[in-house]
């Protein structure tokens, strides 16, 4: 068996999320099928981290195992190729392949991960902007955005965090950085970490976003954070506004 | 009669372009339909610059004028909501809304306009810039097309650069400035005019993609400019990749 890995661009809009699921169309599914047609063996794709509908990627990672060996470039091109007749296959692309050694594995070799939330604050939508931002019409302050965010980073227990549906066994994370900025209308946050539990990043963008307006107090996320309870931290902030930016290994 | 200006956002894959066409739909449309619901009165837009089919705008400048006074703010709003409820409406949105003078043209007062070229040069496609970019596979060569551009800047005749359908009188034009950069694998070009011909920005960034490819010299575009030969210029780059940033006042 020889392993590949690869990176990929999807546009999250049309579909279910990463993972296949039944009467649904995942970007899993669509990259399978693609591939199937160009390798003519049924690959089994590991991620390294699961994105929910209508979160977007710009580099994602995964790998898969075949028998009979392919020019990584091939299979990049080829992908991409049948991914064109493949249904919603134009909202995914493979950026590289590439071979890698077995001790490779896309979910546990990743060191970093780097995800980006775009809030379009203004109050008018933005069309261009609609499927990957949150439109907040209420003028947020970014200084206090900036000063509360400063509470998430580090290592913490994200219990506040974290959605009902997460498996992690532990609430433990460790956020290396968040990078916040304003330009015209748009505020990009920027979260990178090992890890992060279910739902995390929405759960820190809907928090900070009520700082922002003054709903909770810049030392509220501490508090909350402290509480280890969802229900004080705000909402999940919508799915499209989230890009998966970056894993390193 | 009151007359008002509106600046407008919107995704232009949709529609046929700005401007009103039998048996299918454009901005100008959408936005009137929307205007009528609020204002009760029909009115007719008179538009700074109208797009093609498929080209985007992040700041449209058109004026009308109505019999009854609205507070600006609601005319905004007002619009945005019931474009909401019109067909393809949720890809128009109005940034501002503000009363002027009977003076005021939204195309004749015009002092500068600055139009966004975006080529997305890789040989993957990106499905997140894919309605917003010219996918390029062969890599271009960002230096020569930088030195390129220099021969368009300043005041000259574009009869090579001016689509078929040109109604312009004099195909004199003076380019005021044009900015290139790279990030990742995007080139954006600005070009920045007081009036432009018709097509003329798709076709100096088509020509200027030969230059970047090989195909053409950088000198090339020199004598092609002096030809006054529409034959001698590259093509007309996709309408997709283009974006009216912005109008001066």
């Amino acid at each position: 068996m020889i392993r590949y890995k690869i990176t990929l661009e999807y546009l999250g809009t049309n579909f279910c999320g990463w993972q296949r699921q039944k009467n649904s169309y995942s970007v899993q599914e669509a990259v399978e099928l693609a591939a199937k047609k160009l390798l003519r063996e049924k690959i089994n794709l590991i991620v390294a981290g699961r994105t929910d509908a209508g979160v977007h990627a710009e580099g994602q990672v995964a790998h898969f195992d075949i028998n009979k060996e392919f020019c990584p470039r091939k299979i990049q091109l080829g992908i991409n190729f049948h991914l064109m007749n493949t249904r919603f296959g134009k909202d995914v692309s493979i950026k590289q392949a590439i071979k890698v050694n077995k001790n490779f594995n896309a979910r546990f070799s990743a060191k970093k991960k780097l995800y980006q939330y775009l809030i379009y604050n203004s109050i008018h939508r933005s069309p261009i902007l609609w499927e990957k931002s949150w439109w907040v019409r209420r003028n947020l302050d970014i200084k206090k955005i900036t000063e509360a965010s400063q509470y998430l980073i580090g290592a913490h227990d994200f219990t506040a965090f974290r959605a009902r549906g997460c498996q992690a066994n532990s609430p433990l994370r460790t956020i290396e950085s968040i990078k916040i900025s304003k330009s015209n209308n748009t505020i990009k946050l920027q979260f990178s970490a090992k890890s992060f539990l279910y739902n995390q990043v929405r759960i820190m963008v809907g928090t900070l976003k009520d700082v922002g307006s003054g709903i909770l107090d810049v030392g509220d996320v501490f508090k909350i954070l402290n509480s280890k309870d969802r229900k004080n931290a705000g909402i999940t902030a919508p799915s499209k506004g989230l890009t998966l930016k970056r894993i390193s290994y």
